[in-house]
């Protein structure tokens, strides 16, 4: 398990992740929580939040999660993940909380879940689950 | 059927995929082309494209296409989205070619193929499968 | 709400659900368990049970969970699913259970999640994310 | 590459599929056809085939043509398993057609559809998109 500074860091190498402002909250063993300010370039035409910056947030707080249970020099790369659009996402932000199903070998299973924060209210939005590949050491 | 330029207003009113710089390039019954240029921002942490991009790319194209199908005053939008992730997504380019599978009168079932260009090269690096929900006029 | 038996006879009523022996254990707003004994003629040639089947059990738990919150008249169908394959299913019996995740006028997203039971233990074996269509009454 | 009797003789292995009647008509490099005679026990409530049958024809020829090309001693195994339901399958038969997208070392991604066969006309009712993981020699 990282500092949370550690994963501040490393967000912040991921050069779209830092693009779109997205901010480690907290960090356990096969949990990662995350929050993004919701910005006027992240909407699609209907004034909500585009699916695209959902899925990003939603993917890689779950790897993020995934990254916390791997073994040192191995990373959990995304093979594939779905994206259930529950509500519109719509207010000033977005959290996002993954937990890791199952870890294996050479697969992780990982869930996130993406609530919309508007005027106090916290509403789910949507729900992410994804399967990624163990890449180990060279 | 639309004209492109017409598409291509339609493109920029979507504020989140005028900010990633995506156009079409083609557009007909039930399918769209687009394309994309990398940007070092939208990378993830190993270098590649991220996945959010890919699925941003995926999805919005395969919105465009569904929405070439719909009865005047109709939206599709979509409510699940599943990307698989071939292969790493680099290059100077990425171009996504959608199509609508069925199109019914409340749910349009639609594909997109991401494709990375890299010096001459054309390389399939991601599939969506999606099911888009018809949200008619009021 | 409907009762056990109604429900038990609703089950009976899909020849496949019958000809697997699939039987609901309880079912609320929401929310529906269900049982299913593992035989011979169901499993893949490695001797677990074949994810068709698990597949099976997930949706058609999911789509009863669904079905309870639907308006007299409405049927709610799978449009698509999504199974995560976490671990194999092997043992005496298989155990189901799903909740609705949000409820629309048109769309109806479940998940459930399957439990192989075997010498008492009990151990999460796959989950499945669901989106349902409404058919509304003619 | 394999004979296809050699391959008819794999799919009776698998109980589930002997079960079913699923036979293979076909088999390539990354490429396998299937089909099954619909049988009155098959159907959902609303008398058209369950949901479960039509996902363990898309899943099992997927694997098999995932099969066709995995290296001596190792098997392809599904993690995870999408199937949309594009029209409602009903008729005298179902065939499928799968192919792999991508074959990796640890990681091989295929599609299937699924076509019902009624009366001479051959109808797409169901596409699959599976990622299987490769289990090596021990």
């Amino acid at each position: 398990m990282e500092s949370l500074d550690h994963v501040r860091a490393i967000f912040r190498d991921a050069p779209f992740i830092a693009d779109l402002g997205i901010e480690p909250l907290s960090m356990g063993a096969g949990r990662c929580e995350t929050e993004l300010a919701i910005q006027p370039r992240m909407l699609q035409r209907t004034g909500q939040v585009h699916a695209g910056v959902v899925t990003t947030l939603a993917d890689h707080t779950a790897g993020a999660a995934a990254q916390s249970v791997m073994p040192a020099g191995s990373i959990a790369i995304t093979a594939e993940l779905k994206l259930s659009l529950l509500r519109p996402a719509r207010g000033e932000r977005l959290a996002c909380s993954a937990v890791v199903l199952k870890a294996g070998r050479s697969l992780v299973f990982a869930e996130s879940e993406v609530y919309a924060l508007e005027g106090g209210a916290r509403t789910l939005v949507a729900k992410l689950s994804a399967t990624l590949a163990v890449t180990g050491p060279a």
